[in-house]
């Protein structure tokens, strides 16, 4: 999948190898997996990867940035969903998010990017520029319900998305992730119909 | 403004002295104000308030609790609007909420607790209270417009509420609290009309 003689410049200047970018964040897998969350240190990473702090800190400025790439990684299996119809794409999407959350050290991993995110302004950038970027990308499934005209033009996706997102945000950091899918049903139902039914 | 007389919790039996509970509150206010959020601890707040730790202990729990309540105090402003429609209400409600957040410490101290609760499970346990109580709270003026006929009876109040909040958490914790009331405005219509307009 990699191919070091193709690498591009980056905004930053800096060339990203693709090659020891997958060690880096293999080796940062690696650490939260037997170490966890409090072993996890921009120098651990470079000590497992053989690499230089400073090439880690050109690619992720930082350990935030660094753990939501690790985190984002792992989500491969998250997919905007198509179910066909709006209300059961939303139940999908929520239904997918928390479960993720839920098993393995996902939703401890985005919970401490989050917590650290309020207290280090580097990590509140990386979290938001990851969170707007995120919200784009799930948006889709909001445009194709506008294109089938089951959403209104006037809607818009990342707002519909944000408020999704702002609901499994609380869900999560109240530690209220279980699974109740009638709630869930009427949330999509609220959603896509409105408060007026 | 404060009648301690008729406080929320008398779930754990202890009888709260409501002169003492106002010093507690007063010393806490005090400090936050004069040391901010790094000087506050439940032995500073003894210390000013001539109380005893185990005293602050008995009514509030964890150092999270009373920084809720200290929190919760001076948002006196805030009331659950009723301005006659749905949609204003909505943009009432988060208009309000972003300026409270923005304005003064207050979205500071909530941040904390926050993030906070992401490590301490006592921390989360007075989150999860407060913000239970608050949605059912606020969820009144969603109460309203269903018996105005402006929502439809199924549609959950609390639930309503919980998007609302969402939403203002995401915003708050990624620090994109910027007025936007073109932007507020659209988010109304999308809750109140729903995605299908």
């Amino acid at each position: 999948m990699t191919n070091a003689g193709t690498s591009r410049r980056r905004s930053i200047g800096a060339q990203r190898n693709p090659e020891s970018q997958q060690a880096i964040l293999k080796a940062a897998e690696a650490i939260l997996m037997e170490d966890g969350l409090a072993g996890f240190s921009i120098e651990a990473v470079a000590r497992r990867a053989h690499a230089g702090k400073p090439t880690i800190y050109r690619w992720w400025p930082s350990r935030a940035a660094l753990l939501l790439d690790v985190y984002h990684h792992q989500k491969h299996v998250e997919r905007v969903p198509d179910t066909g119809s709006l209300e059961t794409d939303i139940i999908a999407f929520l239904t997918a998010l928390f479960g993720y959350w839920r098993d393995g050290n996902a939703g401890a991993i985005f919970r401490s990017v989050i917590a650290e995110a309020q207290t280090d302004v580097k990590a509140t950038d990386a979290l938001r520029a990851y969170v707007l970027d995120r919200f784009s990308q799930s948006a889709e499934f909001v445009r194709r319900a506008q294109a089938r005209g089951e959403a209104a033009d006037w809607v818009s996706p990342e707002l519909a998305i944000e408020l999704l997102a702002g609901f499994a945000w609380n869900r999560l950091l109240t530690s209220r992730l279980d699974d109740n899918p009638e709630e869930l049903q009427r949330l999509a139902r609220q959603i896509s119909l409105g408060l007026k039914g």
